[in-house]
């Protein structure tokens, strides 16, 4: 397959390339939940970082049901990914499909208002999970855009998803939490080196190709620095899908529990894949998409402040 | 050789136990150059951090020279230990000894004015190593007591001796930081499981004999807490021997070197392991002790005030 005039191609040169992205970070105008500020934010940042937006009833009860899956209990065996040294439980994909409390977490209008604001208009869900970052045994999380692999083997056309993490533990400084580059998603790296066969059994223990080069990483840093956004459980990290990130491994006794949801635009559907190669499974890519409705009216704002 | 009755025994009995230290942890009364409340900090925190204690000239300076030598210039093959995944080199040992800067820093009445006062007089180098934590590539240290192995492989007797981490990148939230357990030094934890023949050799790569178990790190940080004391490039970090501390991987750009050194006090000179094995070689662990002389009079006090 020829893609060499796709703007987002990637793994296809012998050179890491950094763009600037033609395309916008916020889809639509005004709107509400979020104040003009807000956006303003993640449109200049890439992420907003919303405190305590779930009480600690709600996260202990997303906790239970997170556990119950993690232990196999309703989901099918490929949901189910582990730790790349250990037969610990990394990742529970497709929760918003076998659990019907996140089903209405992901339809709750705290997390679908901002995700339809910011990408202008309706939306769904093309991957949902937990992830479990044990204490003692997290491993790290290396720096990527979520987009490139999004774009590359699920093709999306465009930049126009984000992902909303719920912080299920509390982050601190000690527990891996995710780091980010603000800034980072008006740029698109193409990556070197080609995509393996059935690459995302590899990748979802440890990425390794689609990841950009040292020396961009080191030219983003520079320019953008990096930010990890902390605090208490029941906070959520809304980021764009191009926003780089990446979490060092966890050492500390402190588990990194979170859930984590991606919304795209149905305006924005999947084609084929830029890989030539067949799309990733369904428990990775949604390929049947249906617009969320809200389980509640959508309020008119939202009162967390953003992160400073 | 029974070993049941020394009270700092490990690696002997089927299960984890955490005791009492029997032994102070400042060793010394009054004296300079540390004020009292430092001293008193330390033996309550078993660290003190000292704020940009090197200049940022000196700090280039002992930069310049840690690649010299991390370029194997002047130094035995022995001396160089490279990360586990790569031939990066992470570690220089024998610092004092091959090269004169550092001969003179370990001298340097800032370094060994709070070392002979906090181990109550004359001290001498039992290990000196500069680490070189890159970006990117930067492993973690799992959780441990230093003192433990240099008691059970090296044979010092008792927790009189102290680490000083002299900070020649600055150390932030994002690459990596040592994070200690304050208070921890004032445990001893027997750890389980046989040491290996030449341990060292794969200890040095990554740490899994002689450390704590899980259920004993989650009671030891459930009270203690963490801390991980962040500063600009210059600062030190003096630790007690037997404080709890590790560090995660560094998969940020920034890089994090540190020059390390290990002052025991001349009434702790090592005996025979408690291993039954024969002693770690001399340029991890020193045989052959000769006290420090300072370069210059130590100073009645040190100005930088302890990190909070």
């Amino acid at each position: 397959m020829d893609n060499s005039n796709d703007f987002y191609r990637s793994r296809q040169g012998r050179k890491c390339e950094t763009v600037e992205r033609p395309d916008p970070v916020v889809w639509g105008e005004g709107g509400s939940p979020l104040a003009p500020e807000q956006s303003k934010h993640y449109d200049k940042e890439g992420f907003l970082f919303l405190e305590s937006l779930l009480t600690p009833a709600e996260v202990d009860e997303f906790l239970v049901e997170a556990r119950r899956l993690a232990g196999g209990e309703g989901v099918e065996p490929e949901d189910l990914v582990r730790e790349p040294d250990s037969d610990v439980v990394r990742s529970v994909f497709r929760i918003h499909k076998t659990s019907s409390i996140y089903d209405r977490l992901v339809r709750d209008p705290r997390l679908l208002g901002p995700a339809q604001q910011l990408l202008g208009g309706q939306v769904y869900i093309h991957q949902s999970r937990i992830n479990l970052k044990p204490g003692f045994l997290g491993k790290e999380f290396y720096w990527h855009s979520d987009f490139e692999t999004w774009h590359i083997e699920d093709g999306l056309p465009l930049p126009r998803a984000l992902s909303i993490s719920v912080l299920l533990s509390d982050n601190n400084e000690f527990n891996g939490p995710v780091m980010v580059m603000p800034g980072s998603q008006k740029l698109y790296v193409r990556t070197v080196g080609e995509t393996p066969k059935d690459h995302y059994r590899a990748s979802l223990r440890k990425q390794e190709v689609g990841v950009p080069s040292t020396d961009a990483l080191t030219d983003l840093v520079h320019r953008f620095g990096l930010v990890a956004p902390k605090g208490p459980s029941g906070s959520i990290l809304l980021f764009d899908c191009n926003l780089i990130h990446g979490s060092a491994g966890n050492i500390s006794p402190y588990p990194r529990h979170s859930a984590f949801f991606v919304f795209n635009s149905m305006e924005n559907l999947p084609v084929e894949p830029f890989t030539g190669q067949a799309p990733r499974p369904s428990f990775l890519a949604e390929r049947d998409p249906v617009p969320l409705e809200p389980v509640a009216p959508i309020r008119s704002s939202i009162p967390a402040a953003p992160h400073a």
